[in-house]
């Protein structure tokens, strides 16, 4: 059986996540017949190497997606509102990584190791979740269909190419002068639209995104609503407080979980081993456990620092690493849109 | 009434928070008629400033304490063993920094804000806690008064200085060599003396000392001992994960606690702001929240993200910070010298 060579577009080219999805559909050798890379008018003209070949950025506009197959967007919620409709009336079906589509309830919100099924259900555009979401359900995706889940408590440790390319620059510039004694001087963390600012460099910001009228940031209820939606299953409680910490790639996550049976350690183990996409690193003799620097790079989940809760028979806590960019964006996005490309194969 | 001065001693003067307990001690006017300060013999034969007077670091031994009226001990847990009897046998009263006899029976284990009456019950040594328990028995002490509580959830993000001086070295020159673009070459974290070494800079690294048998680290079981014997209530459920990250000074907490009691929202703003000890800074409109950066050099503890948990109502969320150095460790220890010093001045 040949593959079905399709027309793939790719909106917000030049950012953090476009870029690395770009890297993986020549990585992945994805069967790609035309790449059409877009961008904002502000990017557009800039040169991407693709498999050999230059291909010149394009501003995107209602009428970039004729004879796409399949549009990633990556760009910002605004740009996915006003342009995924376009795509759609095209024909195209949207990978969208925003925020735009993620609770509407006829867009699936899909981590393919969790829901796969749910991609075909779409009606012109597919959610990827929010990155530290993602890296979470695919985790405790195993331990969930064994014994069920009660309730998730979740603090992160996120990294700073969450919020894109500029923060990464500022992130390092800041690092430098804070080393060589000179003020930080803060310009775009926590929220680049909001006018407060906060040093990331050697800092811990409880921020992420706005904060909402219930006292918590979008980025906490992100990952409360968007678990409940992805396992389709309300029952679930979830807590989450969000934090950035200065590391480039990778988000870690300390993560209280109760499950609704009585566990056995060894089989918790077992199903993590055989998770498609978890690679477990316990081994506390060894000093071995997640980290975000080793999990930089990697499309995988990485979980370790397994123990049994010491209040709750049926409480277990865990460490949940896993590259923000890749698994928690682009990969996942990737992912999904080989599914497509297979099932249209068929 | 006129002060009585007092012959102090302190034993690790050289370390990193030997000399925050110097500067406090200067700082603070604490009534002192001689001040004696002691180290390794590596360290022995350095000079240290004090009120504008040359003090000559001489090497500790067990017969340097004597005339000693209080001895602050903060140059590892052996020291502390092995030379806190000495001093006992002198006549001093030792204030330790080390976990050598936090959680001995006989030993008080003393936050004054939380249980300062401890302090006269001791036999010669007095325990100043592990710097993370600390500030989250400082910042929940008002709350348990009121309402009791039946667990705590805490994930630390804790600041390298908690590892000492040659800690926050490595760190910084860690940072360097990565914003050059090379490699870190890790020598000292997580654990000096354990072989297995992991990169600081640019991470999140969940292990701060010793693995223990239960897989939980030896950081994490005392802030679950400690919190349960300074509250003096075996009852307080506590599960801890404990986290090192790129922060020089200032421990940063996300807590979940489950009160005894429905609670009334204005009521816990109250008392976290009438608390001794305790600043709050909770006002997310303004984006205002405790961070390291804003902690770092102040005695007190900040708390704020307060926010009523989405799936318990007796369940709090909250962000406490604190100079993991001052009130994490020198300034608890000088704050139970203040008390021993006034006491002996009635």
């Amino acid at each position: 059986m040949s593959k079905t060579k399709l027309n793939v577009a790719v909106v917000g080219a030049t950012g953090a996540v476009g870029e690395q999805i770009i890297g993986l559909l020549e990585k992945r050798d994805f069967p790609i017949d035309k790449l059409k890379l877009l961008s904002s008018a502000r990017s557009a003209g800039s040169r991407v190497t693709f498999k050999g070949q230059e291909i010149t950025v394009e501003e995107a506009g209602p009428d970039s997606f004729e004879g796409i197959d399949i549009a990633l967007f990556s760009a910002g919620g605004d740009v996915s509102k006003e342009l995924a409709p376009h795509a759609v009336r095209y024909g195209a079906v949207c990978i969208d990584n925003t925020n735009a589509f993620r609770m509407d309830p006829n867009t699936p919100l899909v981590v393919p190791e969790v829901n796969e099924s749910k991609i075909n259900e779409h009606q012109g555009v597919i959610a990827n979740p929010n990155c530290s979401t993602i890296q979470m359900v695919a985790a405790l995706k195993p331990l969930y269909d064994r014994y069920g889940i009660s309730r998730i408590i979740v603090s992160t440790y996120q990294a700073v190419s969450g919020a894109g390319a500029r923060a990464i620059d500022e992130m390092k510039r800041q690092t430098k002068e804070v080393l060589e004694g000179n003020d930080a001087n803060p310009d775009i963390l926590p929220v680049g639209s909001l006018p407060v600012k906060h040093q990331i460099a050697f800092n811990a910001i409880p921020q992420i995104d706005k904060f909402q009228d219930n006292g918590y940031t979008l980025e906490e209820m992100k990952m409360i609503r968007e678990t409940k939606k992805i396992l389709d299953d309300e029952s679930v409680l979830v807590t989450a407080t969000c934090v950035r910490i200065p590391v480039v790639y990778g988000h870690s996550e300390s993560v209280y979980v109760e499950l609704k049976e009585d566990y056995n350690m060894d089989d918790i183990r077992s199903l993590l081993s055989d998770a498609p996409g978890i690679t477990l690193v316990d081994d506390p003799a060894n000093q071995l456990y997640p980290l975000a620097t080793d999990a930089a790079g990697k499309n995988d989940v990485f979980v370790g620092r397994l123990r049994r809760d010491l209040t709750n028979e049926r409480g277990l806590n865990l460490w949940i690493v896993s590259d923000n960019l890749l698994k928690g964006a682009a990969w996942n996005a990737v992912q999904i849109a080989e599914i497509i490309a297979a099932n249209k194969s068929k």
